[in-house]
């Protein structure tokens, strides 16, 4: 979510007859940049008939009409419209080749930060290679791809009568300014430098078309003026249906271009309006708050089991609003379940918190106890010796002979005695990431047979993802001196913005404790199948967990039922290899494993439909969790 | 093409009761390996039911029944039909992965060299997996993977009345073995460990589903005795088609495995009749001889104008019984034009060989001069040195005044007069890839306005080709200091052996000679579209190349119209970086561009339907041929 309240907007000029003047105007107007053909349509060079080369006289205007730092910072750079490198007739496609050439040069030459090109139909081939040919010789510009929300045709076609199905569904292909793009960025094999600029049209197309959108690595919204109603003051307003679209899209740090004449009497107007949309935009939410900064950021999942947590870490996990609060109801309601009004004075339940940290949960149970009026006696069970040092302060401080501090892994602990309630949080952002399962193994011999875990259960859930954003963060991850796929074959933690979800998410894995099977077999193997509703690409899937702690007391990441306000996880990311493209009414089948071996534990996985790929992370060569 | 006259023959044993004796009598019968189950049938596990640990004595034979080099050479193990690691029953399965990992260890153990394992039905993901964990773990056995050429279930399908066609198509997918296979070995990341046991079925499938087996890496033909007719004499012989069937993929150096019991007496007579069929393939064709030991073995193009030739390339190309005869009957063919009988004594007609390497054209020259009784005068233009050592002698010896020997670069050369025929031999797979057309620009000064180039004009051809194993020979090709994809977007020199073409060919580039353009560009660009008619996998581009020497006068490599004999070129190879599952009736939309710049000459290349991909070699950075 972007912290700023101001938009960040820029101003398309149609032409700019002098250009000093024009920026002045435009910077005094609050606009934040200029849009701006790279080359002056007075130049306009000859291309059909005779050799460029042989023309005299300056192609455009000089560099020296701004400073250097002018054209670094406010200056987007326009193709013009008329190139065609993409055109059936040979000659007119060199000439434009080399016009093209000429331009990208000149936008170089200025170091202008991003240079825009405009799609007008389904073939562009040539021109992304040209593109991409600058992205590998280190071309300093971003190159914004300026497309249509949806075309004008794709809304034409709704009513016409005289095709079949099949010819409405190639036009409407054909005519898809998503495929547009998405045939330009995959010849451009995703490259980070690409971004979307996206012009809104007057009619919205429906919430699926505009979320694929979102997934993708918009930099822009164009806004032609000609979309703006005029209120009762005469003011630029943007239609409700507008002002939503654009609101929801404001969260991916979107800047806007304002392009067309002015209709209101100064363009200073559309600048304040959408300061004021920005600014109406709310951030209340604590998750909203605290992850701030991490929107599609990486970071390795912890293991917590094999490395010992950092002061601060503990310190950021303490202060969730919701777990701790969670847990202290289920302690509270299982308290109440297994003491009865008439036994509390006597019956004193024995709590095992194992992996007590610095002592959330311990304080939980006491607060638990408290407030049930129940008797607890508790044993805090933890490994790092450092959080120990925590404990028994607290201990001695507070707690008395009530707590008793046990240094040692949970793994190995002899206890003097059998548990009624087992209290751990060792959960991950995918459920038994952290281990939990052969953790709660390896204590549950010391819980009494009509003993209680907290969590009682817990499962994981996935969901297939499109997002560019995260393939390229996924990319840069690269390490010489691992596998050269391990980037691609190890899960990421990661506050998911820039994305698209393609189906529903759905439950994989769950673990019950306590675990009461003859052999208990932590190993796992599903297969999933995922209905896809409209064309896309996989970049790969989300993961997210919920826990039933006790009875109807849950936690959940799951978007649709996440605990509210609770920030402790975010959602893991497993990555694929290779984009896959997908079609509308595709079946998406992935198949995922949990596997161990006596010092590991690691996930394999790999989708078989709608085409069959590779196996990711065989016998966890790239990702393991340690035991 | 197999230079061996015998076949390799393998018999696979449903029962050894007595091993030592059955490997015996096989020997004795003249097989060169036996197949049998790695457990012995009698050790069969109780896989339903109880722990498998708890079980007492062994699971097997022992090893002492057999030598290490026997085990080692001699016997492939069978996995046992009855494990279903795949199985939706949890139980079922998980005791089948462990009686597999027991048995894939065994396997181990034995250092067996090959293991059988039968694919029954489309759900074969978790074998997969299984098997793959093994490759990456260093396991030293192959896999064979036994497959029915086309599943009965097919071929009962095509009776069906009561379905439609989706249906139909549907039961087909899920029913084709090809699909198993694909699926299976896409899991595997086409891990070269894998290879094919085919069990060739009674009724032989349509030619294009044999073909496609033809482009897998096919280790082994299974045949059944069942398959077997009897001849007069009481003998086993194969049906025509059979025998058709078998000698067709007999050139990918294929195993034969007889399965089931003998029918005929003695189970000698069954390799006796194999060994037969192997004698009957016959080798004639000039370029199979001279490609032996070539096959699907990659190479890097040439680059004759930036390295210089060693004498044995020139003393192989000059050998080509072909070649040299045409260009012989295109200098013939012209000198008739040219000079009509009267002018014969007085007209002498200037002929240029540029690039005349050790003299082969300068005698083809000759020669036509001789046997058409016309004059001409001689200029070999070499830039190789030590050719032009070659070049002297012979001139000094044989060649005389006729002939002007000038050691120069035909690019930098001063030509005293014009020529009335240019004659080169520049071409290379691709037909411009070793850069004909700026070589003969850079001459075609000194050519008088009505002169003629021999090649007049040549022509680059694409096919879509599938070949795990080019593809895996491809992946071979990595190199540490080059660009992490330089080995999949460079073109390779390959004698095409074990592959199959997914389309007819077609033409790409066109280059004529002498260039009349003004501005000559030799720049290139076009994109192709090729039908799909089957399901398959797309690994890259095979490339040919015809020329036009001179009027009716060709070289040619393609396929269709292959110069008999002639052998100086193997095909051209484009790899892509992942393989492409298609679709029947999928169209495959590939661009191809053929790039410049001051110092080097360069091909891109990209797929865009059905699914956009990447461009390849973008900027010439994986691959360029030097000018």
């Amino acid at each position: 979510m972007s912290s700023s309240r101001r938009a960040s907007c820029g101003l398309d000029l149609c032409s700019a007859t002098d250009l000093r003047n024009s920026l002045h105007m435009a910077s005094e107007a609050g606009f934040d940049f200029i849009c701006l053909s790279i080359v002056h349509p007075r130049f306009k060079r000859e291309l059909i008939g005779g050799k460029s080369k042989n023309r005299t006289g300056a192609f455009t205007r000089s560099d020296l009409i701004l400073s250097s730092s002018d054209w670094n910072n406010l200056i987007v750079g326009k193709l013009s419209p008329y190139l065609a490198v993409d055109s059936e007739d040979t000659h007119f496609r060199r000439q434009s080749e080399e016009a093209l050439n000429q331009e990208l040069m000149y936008a170089a030459h200025l170091c202008l930060p991003a240079v825009m090109v405009t799609l007008r139909g389904p073939k562009n081939t040539n021109l992304a290679r040209i593109l991409q040919s600058k992205f590998q010789s280190n071309s300093t510009y971003q190159v914004w791809v300026h497309v249509f929300m949806e075309s004008p045709a794709i809304t034409a076609m709704q009513q016409r009568s005289d095709m079949n199905e099949s010819e409405i569904a190639l036009e409407k292909k054909k005519n898809d300014t998503w495929h547009w793009w998405n045939s330009f960025r995959s010849v451009c094999n995703f490259d980070k430098k690409l971004g979307l600029a996206l012009e809104v049209s007057p009619d919205i197309p429906p919430d699926e078309v505009v979320s694929r959108w979102a997934g993708e690595p918009l930099k822009c919204l164009v806004l032609p003026t000609s979309l703006f109603l005029t209120n009762k003051k005469g003011y630029p307003v943007l239609s409700r249906p507008h002002q939503a679209l654009i609101r929801s899209l404001a969260s991916l740090d979107v800047q806007i271009v304002i392009s067309g004449n002015d209709k209101h009497g100064n363009i200073r107007y559309y600048h304040q309006y959408m300061d004021h949309i920005w600014q109406t935009i709310s951030h209340v939410d604590p998750l909203t708050v605290y992850a701030r900064g991490y929107e599609d950021y990486l970071q390795c999942p912890l293991q917590p089991l094999m490395d010992n947590l950092e002061s601060q870490t503990y310190e950021i996990f303490e202060k969730d609003p919701v777990k701790y609060t969670e847990y202290q109801r289920a302690i509270y309601s299982v308290l109440l379940d297994k003491i009865s009004l008439e036994e509390k004075d006597q019956k004193v339940l024995i709590v095992m918190v194992v992996g007590a940290g610095r002592g959330p949960l311990v304080r939980a149970a006491l607060n638990a106890s408290q407030k049930a009026d129940r008797k607890i006696k508790v044993y805090a069970v933890e490994k790092n010796p450092n959080a120990v040092v925590t404990l028994e302060a607290q201990q001695e401080e507070m707690w008395g002979d009530q707590v008793t501090v046990i240094s040692c892994d949970m793994r190995d602990w002899e206890a003097p005695e059998k548990a009624d309630i087992l209290v751990s949080e060792l959960l991950g952002s995918f459920g038994d990431n952290e281990l939990s399962p052969e953790c709660l193994d390896g204590v549950q011999k010391f819980l009494k047979d009509d003993g209680v875990s907290i969590p009682a259960s817990y499962t994981s859930y996935l969901c297939p993802l499109q997002s560019s954003k995260l393939y390229n963060e996924v990319r840069l991850c690269k390490e010489k001196d691992k596998h050269p796929l391990h980037h691609f074959e190890t899960p990421y933690v990661v506050h998911l913005q820039n994305r698209l979800e393609l189906a529903p998410v759905q439950p994989l894995f769950r673990f019950d404790h306590p675990n009461r099977d003859e052999i208990i077999d932590n190993r796992r193997y599903k297969c999933l199948n995922f209905k896809i509703s409209q064309d896309c690409v996989l970049h790969g899937f989300s993961g997210f967990f919920d826990s039933i702690l006790y009875k109807d007391i849950n936690l959940s990441i799951l978007p649709e039922t996440h605990s509210k306000g609770m920030f402790s996880w975010f959602p893991i990311f497993f990555p694929i290899r290779e984009p896959i493209h997908l079609k509308a009414g595709d079946i998406l089948e992935v198949h995922f494993w949990r596997l161990c071996n006596r010092k590991n534990v690691w996930y394999e996985w790999c989708v078989t439909s709608p085409v069959p790929g590779p196996l990711h992370n065989p016998n966890g060569r790239s990702y393991t969790i340690g035991l």
